[in-house]
Formats: C-alpha cells, sequence, structure tokens
C-alpha cells in the first residue's frame, strides 16, 4: 500500500522534528542545586520518570507532640517536580484531639480534601467574618490565599487529610511562631497585637522565643 | 488601664474601617446563573460557609462501565468555590482492571495523589518520552499541561486518587471521545491519525460517533 | 507640497481606523454597579479624566483612636480607576505613639515610602525571621504579600506614609480584628493560637467579640 | 466478545459526563453585546465554527492615503474569537514608499512575519538604542511591548505583513495622532516634547487637532 | 533662546538617567547556553537587532515525506528573540493533499493565517463538538490551547500558512508519534485507548515504536 | 499544666518543621550578580533587614537642568528588594516650571501620589483622548501601561511625587531621547514621525543624536 510504503519519508522528517522538539519545554523539573528566581527553580537538563512522582506523603508524619499533628509538605524544595507548575500539595495528620494551629499561606489558595475521620475546618476574611466547617471523609473546603485558617480533629479517632495549593511553593506562617518563636521583642509584639506582656512572655518561653 | 478605656474609640474607627473592607475581594464564588468570562465568572454577592466547602465527591462514582472507572469533578461549575482560586479537584475510582483512558486536560497541570490501591499511571511528552511510574497509596505524581496521560488500576481491589489541578477548569479530553464520539467523518479522521478505517468506524459504532 | 496635500486623505483613513480604537481596552475602570469578576469589575462604558484622579487621601485619617492611626486606602472600591490596573494605594497616618498593628495583606505585595516622620516597621517571614527598620521620610521598605507586619510611629511628631500594592485589591487582615472582632468562639481561638481564655476573652471583650 | 459487550455501558456512563463537559471552559468567544472585563468580554453561550474564524484579513487594506499603508486588525473587537485568548492579528498593506508611522502598541508583543515584498522595520529601546533590520518576504522580527516602532515598505512593489501580538487588545498609539489629532493645546504639546509651536500648529492643523 | 541654551544641561543630566535605564528589561533575548527555567532562558547580555529577527521560515518545509507536509518552528530555541515575549510562530507547508497530522499544543493557543491554497482545519472541544472550517488565502482560525486539531490541503497547489502561539514554547504534541513512536507496549496502548492490538503494531511499525 | 508541660515536644517538632521552611520563597531578592531572565533576577541566597529596605529616593534629585526635573528610580536595579514582587516606585522633582517631558512606561501601570506641590498631569490613549487633571498635594492618579503621558509642575514652588509601578521593571521611554538622541537616521525620523527634518536636526543637534 502507498500509505505504509511512504511511511518510512515520514519518520525521516518527524525524527528530524522530534529532535528539535526535545528543546520544547513541556514541563521544568527544579534544579535545586542551581539559584531560584521568582518564578521557581531553573530546569533539570535530563529526567526520568521518577522526577515526577515522589513517595514522601506517604507515611504519616509524626503527631507525638503538643498540637497532636504534623503537616508534611511536598513543596518544590521536596518534590522538584512540581516546579514551574503552579500547584503542590502537604499531607495532614492529625491525632484525636489534634489542630493545624491558626496559620496563613502567603502565596497560595488551598484546597483540602479529608482522606480520613472528621476535621473541623474554619477561616476567617478581610472583612472579620467566620468560616467553619465540619467536615468527614470525602469532603473538601477551600481556604483562599492568605487568609488565617487552622484544622482541628474533631472526631475519636486519627484524621487525615492532602492540601493542594495554587503554587509550587505556598509558603505556611505558622501565627504562634511568627510571634513567639523568634527575637521579636515582648514590647514590640505586645505594642503590635495588644496581647499582655506576659501572656507573650508566656509563649515566647515555650517556644523558645527570646527578648 | 489608659489602653482599655481607649479600645472603645478603636472599634468605633475600625468598624468603620471594618465596613470598607467589606468590598475586599479575598475570593470570588461563581455566581453560576451570570455569564462567564475568560478568568471565571462573576462573584456571588452574599456567602456562607457552605460556599467554601463541597460534599460531591465524598461517595465514590460508580464503576459498573467498561472503563470500571469513574471521574468525578469538582470544577467551578460543580464546586463554585474554586472560582478564582486557579485550583480544583477531581475524584477517581477505578474498580480492578479499570481505566482512565488516554486523555489531556487542556487548561491545567494535574497532581495526583493515590488514596487506595495501586495504579500504574503514565504521560507522553511533546518529545515522545514516556515516563511511566506504579504508585501506591500516598504516592503522588504530576502530568504537565496538555500532555496525553492515563491511570490504570493494576492492584488486585478498588483504586482511588484525588486529582488536583492548577485550574478551576483544567478541562478534560479523552482521547477515544474526541475522536469517534461525534460525528468527524471516519475519512478525515483516517486523515489526520492514520488508522485504519474499518478501526475507527468500529469505535465509532462502540462510541455513538457518525459520519 | 505634495506631503501636505496628501494628509487629508490620511485623516479620513484614520479617522476610520481611530474609530474601531475607540474599542481598545487601555484601561477598565470600574463599574461598581456590576458584578465583580475574579480579576476585578467590569469597565464603565465612557470615562472622563476625573475617573483616573482620585481626591480621597489627600486629608489625613482620623488618629483619635487606641492605635492612634488610620488607614485611608484608595483600592478598586475607593477608587475605581485602578481596576485592572494591578496597582492600588493607601495612606497611613499615624500620631505620636500610632501604630499600625500586625496584619496582612493577602492578596498583594506592599511598598511604603515614608512622606514624614519616622517609622520602625517590620515584617516575620515564613522561616520566622524577623525584618525591622526604622525608616525617615523618604525612605522605601517592601512587604512580601501574605506576610505579618506592622508600622509604628517611633517619632516625636505625626508620621505619614503612603503604601503601594501589587494588586487593585490587596486585602487587609488585622490580626486583633480577625481573632478576637467576631463570633469565633474563645475555645476555638485558644485551641488554635494556644492563648490563654482569659486573654482571649479580654480583648473579646474590648473589640466586641462574642462567644 | 466482552469488550465490545460492555461498551454500551461505557456509554451511558461517558454521555453523561460528556454533559457536564459542556461547561467546561475551553474557550471564551466574546459576546461584545455584554460589558468587557479587564480580562476581556464574557463568554457567548453558544458557538460555531464561524466564531473561531474570521475573513476580515482576506482583502487588502486601502493605501490610497498619504501613508500609504493600511492596518487591519483583528483584535477582539473585529474577532471576538481571540477573547480570552491572548493572542490576535493584524494585517498590514503597505504600497510603495508606505509606511506604518511611529507607534507602539500598549498592552501586547509583537510578531512580524513579510508575506510580501521588502519593509524596513525598527523599534527604540527604553535605552534609546536603535534597533533596525531590513526585511524579506519570510522574515519575522519582533517588537517588544510598549516601545516605539515602525515599518516602511523598501522594496519596488506592495509589501505585506501579518502582526501577531501577545495580547487579544494590544492598543495602538500612533504617535503623530497621539501628539496632534486632538485638543491637547500646543502650548502643552510644545512644553512636554520641545517641538516648536509652528511645527505643532502645521502637524495640528493637517490631523485635525485644535487648540 | 534661553531654552535652547539649558539642553547641554539636560543632556548631561538625561545621559546619567539613560545609563541606569540600560538596566531597564524592555526584552529578554534567550541566552541559549544557561539552564531555562520556569518562565524562559536567561537573558543575553549584549543584544543586536539581528537578536529580534529570523530568516528561519523564510524558505519552505520540506515536504517530500508522507503527510506531504512540514512545519518549521520559530519558538525560544530557534528564536531566542522571542524567549519572555509570550508570543511565537511557525510556518506549515502543505504539499497537494499534505496533511498536519492530529496533535495539540499543550502550553499555548494558537492563532493561524493562510497565506496560499486552501485549508481545512479543526479541532475538538473538551465537550467532543467538533468545529471545522475551509479556509483560503488570508482567512484566519484560532484553535484553543491543548485541543487536539489538523490542518489538510484541500487545495490543487501547495498551501502555506503561518501559525502564531500565545507561548514562546507552545510545545507540540502529534498524535500518532505520541502513540506509536515510542517504547509505550502495546497492551498499554491498548487497554489506555481501546485500539486493537494490530492496528496499533501497524503504526507502531511504521514509526519506529517498540514493544 | 499538662499543656504547658507538652510544649517542649512541640518544639522539637516544628522546628524541624521550620528548618524545610526555610526554603520557602516568601521573596526573592534580586541577585545583580547572576544573568536575569523574563521574570527578574535570580534570587539573593542570604538576605537581612537591609535588603528590604532603600534609602535612595530620601534626596531630592538635581532639578538644575532645562526641564528643571529629575526621576530618581528604585526598580529592581536600583532596589534589588522589589524583585519579584510587581511593584516598584520612583521620586519626581519639579522645580518650578519643570516637566516630565511626555513619556512612557512600556511594561507597567503607574500610580502617582503628589507630596508637595501642584502638578497638571496627562495622559493621551489609544483612542486620541486626553484626560488631564491638576493635582495638588495628596491627590493620586493613574497612567495606563504602555500610553504617552506627562507631568508638569504649574504651581509657584518645587513640586514632589512619588509613582508606583505594577512591575519591578516598568522601563521607561522618553519620547525625544528616543526620537533624537541617537543614530536614527533624520530621514527616516521624518518619514516614520512627519517631523520637519529641521525641527530633527534642531533636536538631535541639542540632545547630541547623529545623522
Amino acid at each position: 500500500m502507498a500509505k505504509t510504503l511512504s511511511f518510512p519519508i515520514l519518520i525521516l522528517c518527524l525524527l528530524t522534528f522530534s529532535t528539535s522538539d526535545a528543546s520544547v519545554q513541556d514541563f521544568c523539573v527544579a534544579d535545586l542545586s542551581l539559584p531560584e528566581g521568582p518564578e521557581g527553580y531553573p530546569c533539570k537538563k535530563k529526567v526520568t520518570a521518577d522526577d515526577f512522582a515522589h513517595g514522601g506523603l506517604a507515611a504519616p508524619g509524626n503527631t507525638s507532640n503538643l498540637i497532636k499533628a504534623a503537616v508534611t509538605p511536598a513543596f518544590a524544595a521536596q518534590f522538584p517536580g512540581v516546579n514551574g507548575l503552579g500547584l503542590s500539595i502537604a499531607r495532614l495528620d492529625l491525632a484525636p484531639g489534634g489542630v493545624i494551629p491558626m496559620h496563613t499561606h502567603p502565596a497560595g489558595n488551598e484546597l483540602l480534601v479529608v482522606t480520613q475521620g472528621t476535621i473541623c475546618a474554619g477561616f476567617i476574611s478581610s472583612a472579620n467574618a467566620v468560616y467553619l466547617k465540619t467536615l468527614s471523609k470525602g469532603d473538601i473546603m477551600v481556604f483562599p490565599q492568605g487568609l488565617l485558617h487552622y484544622q482541628l480533629n474533631v472526631g475519636k479517632g486519627e484524621a487525615q487529610a492532602f492540601v493542594s495549593f495554587s503554587s509550587q511553593d505556598p509558603g505556611l506562617q505558622i501565627l504562634d511562631f511568627a510571634l513567639f518563636a523568634n527575637d521579636l521583642p515582648t514590647d514590640l509584639v505586645s505594642a503590635t497585637t495588644f496581647l499582655d506582656p506576659a501572656q507573650i512572655k508566656k509563649l515566647k518561653g515555650v517556644l523558645g522565643g527570646t527578648n
């Protein structure tokens, strides 16, 4: 058949083409050894299937701590395959009574899906309105970028969730650590939050903050 | 204490401010009754906590079909809360032997997390390179925007996954449906895919395509 | 001269062209009467020079309150001319000892320029590092999106500054109001911030919060 | 064959799915009757193949004018199919000696391909550097956003080119029309351009400007 | 005249200014020797007019192959001047009966302008709707990002077109090459496309695929 | 109290977490020693508070020149802290009668706030419409990207303003310098602007242009 006969020519033609295709940027797996730019890391030259998958969220995080909870991120630094994709994920594990304390993601919207247990989650808007939901397995909820929010295990057993972000590097600012786990002077914290100095010193003491 | 005494004044001042805050656009829950624009739907005027959560992914999709699989999306049309957030999600259910056939998302990168079973997934790059991985519970994998990919349940039991997207409306083009489930003439399909007319007619017959 | 003689033809030609130019979208002054979308308000049909200027920041804000400070925003809602421009501004007035308390802008980077007095400003990063500077007249400082920051008048007289944002609607979440000026239950605040209930109730009382 | 037998079930399953697919936003053909937003027009509800094609550039523009040239745009206002695509095109026709005078596109980069004749084109950077090229049929050249540039037919016959833009609405500001074809007072033009009032008045007279 | 006398001062002042202007990034011609990032290549330090023009599309591609067609891209890798501009172009040559087979551009919208002959073009939406048009010289058509489409020369002579993209690197995934020109196992292709193994093996044989 | 006792565990847990936080990209202070990319400079590895503040706008620019005005920019090249923030600023100083001559910012919208004196400012749209305002201290005005505009001191004393931009590198093309301060031949300027050669030569002479 003529069609079949002509195929070898097609192959030559297209193989050549395919070579220049090799330079097409379908993806940009991070080369973490190079300096990051505003939009992420430079791209790794040679990639394999392993660059696009990540096993780091398979095991539960350690919840033997006060908050009885753990956040395991797969952002660009942990999973270079998300670099340039505007997308990342983290795993939340909450023991009974566990809490992911009040926090924000400065650079990304969040979408949570509960995969085990019952979670009470909420966020607070710029207008100081509170949006609270109790979520069961399979339920999803969004938390808009930069707004204070939390997740609380309100069930009897372990709770687990995956949270996706609209950024490869959404950031995470935990309120207590921002205020009390550094050397920001107590007076300055008090003057800018109206918290009592005694309260600040107490939490600073606990979280290792100074001044 | 002087501080406490002055607070009422602060309240008045800031409550006024808080009122103009009400117009700040922290989020933009879709008003699906209004015409969509290039960046999504206009924002709903009044929102409650229910607008930010969605229960539609809690139940498994029906896998009693040939592909033994189901995709349940929570894009802007199903979950108006993701409108404007550059983020959405879908649930995949695959019975044993089930497959999400070769497809693309024209408008979004994808991040899959396996929540049950074992999935063999793969994508093909512009350079025709194939990236395949077998993923277990808790493993994640990315599929860059617009590239052909598939997911296959290669375990013995049910498989389940959640797939997040870097778009509130990533689209979904299933290869077989694009080629065989419409009125695109067999000759045209053959001329543009090099598939044999008999093969095309067979699949058109099965999928309800005409011409 | 031939050139001059031909000009009338040019005019006709280009006036026609100029008419279709009228539809070019150089700007998109907000029509606040129409529903907002994810990228801002629909554009006003007829505009005048007044739509591009705004006098609302000319007068100082009222600093006769506890924080001895005022924020006067010119976001899209106050100044429709910035709609679609990815840019807005606000005026800060701080009486001696005044403070813009710890807050974030969920949707925009900030660039401050001091126009009067001496301001101590600082922000805290996701890594809990503190960046503090004392700024005099003419000094500028940036505050990256979504990070907690504050401004404090540390001079003897009035202080004044203008803050620009990389968004027409950067949002403003004041920490104390988010935590204490709504109906978020004291127990929930305590569980998610580790603040003592007494401290929470005290500030709720002052700021009009309930529960 | 089992496979074939099961297909009808697949069809039912997927047809249902396909219905919800109908809401996926693959494109957003402009509904020009609705108010434009910062990112373009709302999307037309029902589209046909005609919405994605445009015949308006098939005929040459009228070059019987002083500049001996014509620009025929296919921006969103003329070709609603480009709405939301970040892409548009225009046709340039230049009679011998014709010129597209010094102009800018405030909102888009430009890529020119010469399809007939010989064109001398150039642009000037922010650093006042001049980049000039003489282009023949099939040659391409880029003109970065917002920079002054021009195209001049330096061949003996007609010249023709297509110019693509990285915006559905790149805008077009022709220098002479901006300065001389409106009511901007001569004194103001002189004070802000250092052109002699006589020169300004001469061109205002020709181009229909006043004051 | 005083004005003229003061000009030399102006020059000194502004030349200084112009020097700092030199750092302004009007454009970012790719330095292909440096690692690419998510948004393209780092910028070349010294540029000349030659960096902004490209002659590689002036000659027709070789259509002596099965598809009787050729695609000649001027993406960032071939034409570094488009780097960072969100814009690129390619030339299509189709001999009589030639076809650009079913393909997608994963990362860019496409705008085609026919410059010679008659082309039948079509694309298929996520909703499996088919949009077909027969285009003559000067006609334009858009193909939204990531959707399957093709171009077919349906005239008697050669056909030629230029296709612009809303990306400096839109990618190109040709369906037949993605499925049949690599080592993706026949069984896997069959399981994920429902094509008969014989059909797959036939095309794999022709296109050099294995397994 | 049990809560307090458990805190040390929390610290250990979170300190570990905080370490991986260190890689979060809250900001991207420019490392000016590395090659710039399309979105700005690579990020400096170690930053201090000094990287986020800049004193370069505190002193007035030198207005002892013909235009009796000075522009002092704080773009990424002068103030590396704005890199990646989509925001920058400049200071304008205008002596009595001073003018910032007709110019454009190719890559950014502008928002001006008058901090001293009285300024007449204006811009011209793509439709050649003129928008003029006289602005006093505290008044603000926007100038959309890429459009010709100017600022003129129309008061009796010094005028001063700060102009913010929606880009870390908005560019600045001063019309007179683009046309007359380089080697663009007089004939070419005349052919593309319709200015008289004598006028061009006069300004070229003054501004140091050649040809």
